[in-house]
């Protein structure tokens, strides 16, 4: 009686454990590359443990904020101690799907795509491209680091011979739809989109937009925001 | 006694919509742009009204979600009529702070940097890149788009004699705090940063940070979430 009450308890907390994850909110999503930065730096200076006080000193948020997301994923803190800085890393990273490694295909030999190809610490962290697509046939036949830049028609081909798990789409808002779409019947499952549309793609696709006029209007109206601000404190003093 | 009363009326109402103005949370900011791109792409194609049941067929988002966003502002709908789409377009361009120019430097004339200033569309906007900064000799005296690039040493006297609104930082990040600090020392009260790093910046200088190896690890988080719930799915079909 006693091992079957246990066994329910145990199931229960499993359950509900399962539930949290599930539940995590975007907002915790969106702070767990900000901890892995912080702690990836704190890591290369050699600092073996933290407290939430000091890790809320250094990001700027309260501890209370840190311990809130941490528990989402069951803690990883002692009472007392801390958090192992080592361990934290290495658990958000896992959390994050960075104990694998991703294979990707760039669209688009621009000067956005030359930028997200150049990026070392992307091959870094287990992400790495395996060839850039391009209708341009000047850029056709040419590389950019080690990279090959192929026509954007032998896509579908490269595509069924080699497993690649992300596709960044570097192109025109014009021609990102319909290279969406190939995309999705080809089998790719996750996009990184930095062309300025929304991709009509199935919903079993994982999509990442990078909209960088976006981030630029919601600079201009804080900035506008600050300065109206600014502007009704002088009136009030002078 | 009346007008007093109509006064108090009046001058209650007004305060609460300034605080309703003040209190305008992220998300709400973050989805203008949204508004403004679709409603763009209704204005081009010559519609001249929309109801908010059309728009949100159209975004993706509730009807409720988009009264309730631009009742933030004051509405603009009427009841029966929907929204007029130049009205609203312009509007919410106001809000986000479009009806003026800015003027920007750019600090970085790597891949990135050129992708950026390459982009006709912030120019069309009213973001206009006035000068590039570069350390690397090589590229100091060139130009992008007509945009000249000089020496960073000769950054604070440009300041001096140019009436800039906006840097924007696309550096590695060993460099991007020294030079967010000689940005803020030069009068700078707004920084689009493309360096993976938080900048050490007084309260009253907006930041806006796109760090794009943050947006890829939340691309793997869903992207490995959505896998194990597929596989748990086929699994438990099998």
């Amino acid at each position: 009686m006693f091992c079957l009450m246990l066994l329910a308890c145990v199931l229960f907390k499993l359950g509900v454990s399962l539930m949290e994850e599930r539940l995590i909110s975007k907002a915790v999503i969106g702070r767990l590359p900000v901890y892995l930065r912080y702690l990836g730096e704190l890591k290369d200076e050699g600092v073996e443990k933290i407290s939430s006080k000091e890790l809320s000193d250094l990001m700027h948020v309260t501890a209370s904020q840190i311990r809130q997301d941490l528990n989402n994923f069951g803690g990883f803190g002692q009472q007392g101690y801390g958090y192992n800085v080592i361990n934290l890393y290495n658990e958000i990273g896992r959390i994050l799907g960075l104990d694998r490694r991703y294979n990707m295909i760039l669209i688009g030999a621009g000067n956005l795509g030359s930028a997200l190809s150049g990026y070392q610490s992307f091959e870094n962290r287990g992400f790495s491209f395996k060839a850039i697509f391009d209708s341009n046939s000047k850029l056709v036949g040419g590389s950019i680091r080690n990279i090959p830049i192929m026509d954007i028609n032998v896509m579908p081909a490269f595509l069924e011979n080699n497993k690649i798990d992300i596709a960044v789409i570097a192109i025109p808002k014009t021609a990102a739809v319909s290279v969406a779409e190939t995309l999705v019947k080809c089998g790719i499952r996750a996009i990184w989109n930095f062309s300025h549309v929304d991709l009509n793609v199935p919903e079993d696709v994982v999509v990442e937009n990078v909209h960088l006029s976006e981030s630029l209007m919601r600079l201009s109206y804080n900035f506008n925001e600050r300065m109206k601000e600014r502007s009704s404190y002088e009136g009030h003093k002078s």
